[in-house]
């Protein structure tokens, strides 16, 4: 890969020449490109000039259509939608491989046993351990990192080809675990998505010529759009999504390249899945098909508020627990001593007790464990009302009577063995999500709304089946399982975007103001007091330097003055510095560019110098002796922005990220007093 | 509405004291102010301090739930919707009225063709002229001055109440002289819609006693998308809408109130047409029932991106006539001195003309000008392909057949009747644009495209119903309709929200893919090349301070550096200035900060004094001599941001927007060389 970008940004500094160039005839300086690279002793220098000349046809033809840039989300709308596809194949294919090999097992109860738990077990302790060999920093979910990243952190080690590889690897053998483990994949895609944005980003700066740094944030924030749309097929989510992750500012000028990149993914991952006959034709992931003639009862919209405040209040409960257990794992000595050197063991004991939990012949039975995670929701969200169906079961197709038998085993209603879902998921979800490996833990919380939903639903329809005996149509509890996704899955993440996802995933617009209400109402009971969010809750016990989130957890902090974590400035050069000296400050400052200042006594910021024009400055004039003076030899640039230091912590924090400097000087009454930067905001 | 404001913002103090006291006893306090208002020569003071007591009680009572702004969006919202609901009831009262008149007048030709002619004039002549003297602003879309309004910039006369009652009225009258004048109700809603948030502004800040100024910006964004919301029941569109208004930076904190507001707004809405018994249930505005088998074929979305190509074209041209029309009328000298004096009377002979063409018996005929705005919506987005409809026209319903009519009367087919839509309506609607009265231009535009999508659409469904043999289903014209009123526009507007507004209006979530790629393509072409949209064109003709406009059409603006436009600070204070020179200053100056300087020959800011706190320590220290020195009885605030006269007019104009402040203090080398405020920056 990198080396792809040395070459590419080789032939960009090139074509950069030629664009300089412009007047001469662009034929002689290709010969003289070809000359000077036949020069070298490389083999095959006829046919390689003959590609590079191809290569910059072609990037002269696409640069006439558009800048650069476009094609780069483009491209990064289909990569991560080839990845997205391609892994949900792989997948796929797992999940099949372990349901075949239950189902030929059928009538030896220990053989059973032992292939549902150790298949799970063996898989997580692979993520984890090929997770934390190849990049430690691939575990977990990703957006708490990704969200103090696009605010503009700089953390390399988050954004590396292995992390992205171990990321993907590990995601893949976290999913082929299935719903005993009970993990999904949105978290980790963004964070994917984010990585693959990066390179993009180093590849249009090499395209550029890396002359002019192109602005990196951007990219970023197109990726995180990407990965949530091209996860799902969902292009509007995830433009609110990356609206709503950036958390203070959102640059408008982002907009419609991140829709761009966003509808590039979605149709990539939808066309895929046409391709490889999945679909017929281009569809909603999990699509519905509830009754469109009368979707619901205006006096609905109470009950659908009412399942907001419900599921708003399960997810503060889920929320505490995951908190503590997160602080239990992290706090009691043995465990921590054991997870610090033997991580992949304890995953696989996590996930052999949680296998053993969901066993059919044990609690499974009471859970509808033996569905994965995309039956679940496609069971939840069926339009068919379970009331009704219960009268003729008989009569259901193949896919949904399986369903229907999960839910409603011999002897006991749905009613149970959704109270028991949902109670005893909450558990598993907390302990699941101690697991150090790749994972999300948006697509759990989605299903889990989702069975809330359905109960609040199917009781609904229960109770005023005959109630309503004025209209004809029933109460449609698919569409309370919708809106309890979006509203549980907003509750537990403080976003408004599970609203729309969920409306995208399944295709149903008729549901918009049910499913708004409900996430809306959620949001209001979850925000209330400031308790932190489930990414908040990450941040906070990881310790990730992300503003937002620790003023949400201490809101006080918002209006502390800079004034404590102002830092000095360093190397600092006077207007009247001889060159000599200058030679002596260069040597020992270490950032890009140097603050002068009209003397130490009284030091009136001036401006700064770059310190690579310095040096050229220096070069130039070492032979005029060495009592020559700063000013005299070296233009300073004035510096646009100065802050006081009684500026709060939350302005300075503004006016970085919509900026996008990476240091603020601090003036008072224009002397300076020292710099800020995104380490001491934090 | 001013007198309630007072009252309110009384009651509020009182209860702000009782807050500030909360350490007493409330009833003592309550009883103090009730006694204190007994000395007073009111009315039935009784039953006056009862209502005191309950509004008192309901107050903390809704504050304990929810931040009193919380139920100021909510309001607007419901306010809004109420105002929309009832302009439409009243429009279609008046649209039944002239058909119904029209109808009975049937055989009678000259009679006819006054119906038809004089009723459109007399309405036009009537918005002009009541909106023209009761308020000279309120004429045209509204959208421009909106967008200006966002950024800032302080413009009262088109936030006064005058102006929402002339816009309010004129906007009735214009809607309801009917598809002969074909203009919409979008902008101008969006207008009063941004009008009723600056009054809950109002109200809020009286609220809280008018002590803590609240943010302004922040209910005007929100305002702006529940016009779009409340216009259409569409929510989501709504917020995509003021993101994109914004132009700049959208600060992600009121992405959850414009939310809110929007589907309170969109609820309301919906819920009062149900409850009026036009519909059934909560459903889209104008539903369609497409066939949800197999919404559309993987290689249509070709199809659809030449849709998205052919709208931009059209667009360029229509933008092009549009400017031109304008730029003649206002420099046109006989039309301008006419339009100078004679408003009402233009727009009466404009719309008889337009009448006159329109006429069923002149050009009418040709261009289905019988149907109205709605009705010529809902036959676009018609789910039946015409084509199979043709076979056997006898057997549709009743509506449905009278839309087939109009489209394919006797001798025509419907391909020529749609083709002289739209070679005739570009003229007609750039005609209607330079009439001087409140109108949208949104809504024409949206159904011009649906014209041009349901042309392509059923040109395909015409070339292709033969030759893909493999499928059942046909190619489906509505789509293509939905499709091309997104595209065409997102052209005209330079936005995207468009695609998700025609989602939303029709409830038809899939086709979001098609309507979201035409609308890309058609936005990347209408944006190349630094071309104006329509808001930019008129607010560059109307002159208005909308730098991202101006930036669009001269980019080399955004870098000219702020220096040439920095104007000396006024009054400015020394630091060692005594106080009856303070005084002579004060009575001076006219902003409500004056920045203090260490000393006039050396002038380095060392920050602002509040001119009213400078007022009372003037009348604390009266008596204590004039002698005393500035510094020693006043607190100086520090400013916490600068400017360098070399930042970029693009800096500082993002800077202003995203803090808010209205002034910002130039220093060069830390003295004061004068300050820029948004007047200057634009």
């Amino acid at each position: 890969m990198d080396e792809i970008c040395v070459n590419v940004k080789r032939l960009e500094e090139n074509e950069e020449q030629c664009t300089h160039e412009d007047k001469t005839d662009p034929d002689t300086v290709e010969e003289k490109l070809i000359s000077s690279n036949e020069r070298s002793w490389k083999p095959w220098q006829q046919s390689r000039s003959r590609i590079r000349e191809c290569v910059l046809y072609v990037k002269k033809v696409l640069v006439s259509f558009a800048s650069m840039e476009w094609y780069c989300y483009a491209l990064l709308g289909i990569i991560t939608a080839l990845m997205s596809f391609f892994m949900d194949m792989t997948v796929a294919k797992l999940l099949n491989a372990h349901q075949w090999l239950y189902g030929c097992l059928k009538g030896h109860h220990l053989l059973q046993f032992l292939c549902w738990t150790l298949y799970p077990a063996c898989l997580c302790a692979l993520s984890t351990g090929f997770a934390h060999s190849i990049c430690p920093f691939s575990a977990g979910s990703g957006v708490p990192e990704a969200r103090a990243i696009l605010l503009g952190m700089d953390m390399p080690d988050y954004l590396s080809l292995s992390n992205l590889f171990a990321k993907l690897f590990g995601l893949i053998c976290t999913l082929a675990s299935g719903s005993t483990v009970f993990l999904g994949k949105v978290g980790p895609f963004v964070h994917l998505s984010i990585m693959v944005g990066a390179f993009m980003n180093r590849l249009h700066v090499s395209c550029r010529g890396g002359k002019q740094r192109a602005a990196k944030g951007e990219m970023l924030v197109v990726a995180s759009a990407v990965g949530v749309a091209s996860c799902f097929g969902a292009p509007v989510s995830g433009v609110l999504f990356s609206i709503e992750v950036m958390g203070t500012h959102y640059s408008v000028r982002d907009y419609c390249p991140c829709f761009f990149a966003a509808v590039c993914g979605a149709i990539t991952f939808r066309l895929l899945s046409v391709c490889s006959r999945d679909q017929e034709t281009i569809q909603a992931l999990f699509k519905t098909s509830f009754s469109n003639d009368l979707p619901y009862q205006p006096f609905e919209i109470f009950i659908f508020a009412l399942l907001g405040l419900f599921c708003s209040t399960l997810s503060c409960i889920y929320l505490f627990l995951h908190r503590w257990a997160l602080r239990f794992v992290k706090t009691n000595k043995p465990i921590s001593r054991f997870l610090a050197t033997e991580k992949a063991l304890y995953s696989a004991i996590v996930a052999f007790l949680l296998a053993c939990f969901t066993f059919y012949h044990s609690a499974g039975h009471f859970i509808a464990a033996e569905l994965t995670m995309k039956q679940l929701l496609t069971s939840l969200l069926d339009g068919n009302c379970w009331y009704t169906v219960s009268q003729n079961a008989s009569v259901l197709p193949e896919p949904q009577n399986t369903f229907w038998l999960a839910w409603n085993p011999s002897g006991r209603s749905y009613f149970q063995t959704l109270g028991m879902f949902i109670t005893a998921k909450v558990g598993l979800l907390v302990v699941a999500c101690t697991l150090p490996l790749p994972a999300g833990y948006f697509m759990p919380v989605f299903v889990y709304g989702a069975a809330v939903g359905r109960l609040v639903g199917e009781g609904s329809a229960y109770l005023l089946s005959d109630g309503i005996s004025s209209t004809k149509s029933l109460i449609n509890p698919g569409g309370y399982a919708l809106a309890g996704a979006a509203a549980f899955s907003g509750a537990v993440t403080h976003t408004l975007s599970p609203a729309l996802l969920a409306l995208e995933m399944t295709g149903q617009c008729s549901h918009a103001v049910p499913a708004l209400v409900a996430t809306l109402v959620s949001n209001a009971v979850a925000r209330a007091k400031h308790r932190p969010s489930f990414y908040d809750g990450l941040s906070l016990i990881k310790q990730l330097p992300h503003l937002p989130s620790l003023i949400r957890a201490c809101p006080k902090l918002a209006n502390v003055q800079i004034k404590r974590f102002v830092v000095p400035a360093g190397a600092v050069l006077k207007r009247t510095e001889t060159l000599t000296s200058v030679q002596h400050i260069l040597n020992d400052s270490t950032d890009s560019e140097v603050p002068v200042v009209d003397s130490h006594d009284s030091p009136i910021l001036l401006g700064t110098i770059n310190k690579a024009q310095l040096r050229e400055c220096l070069q130039e004039h070492r032979n005029e002796g060495s009592c020559k003076q700063l000013e005299e030899v070296c233009s300073i640039q004035p510096v646009r922005l100065h802050l006081t230091p009684e500026s709060t912590v939350k302005q300075a924090h503004c006016i970085m990220s919509v900026t996008g400097e990476q240091r603020l000087f601090i003036t008072e009454n224009g002397r300076l007093c020292g710099v800020i930067t995104w380490k001491e905001v934090i």
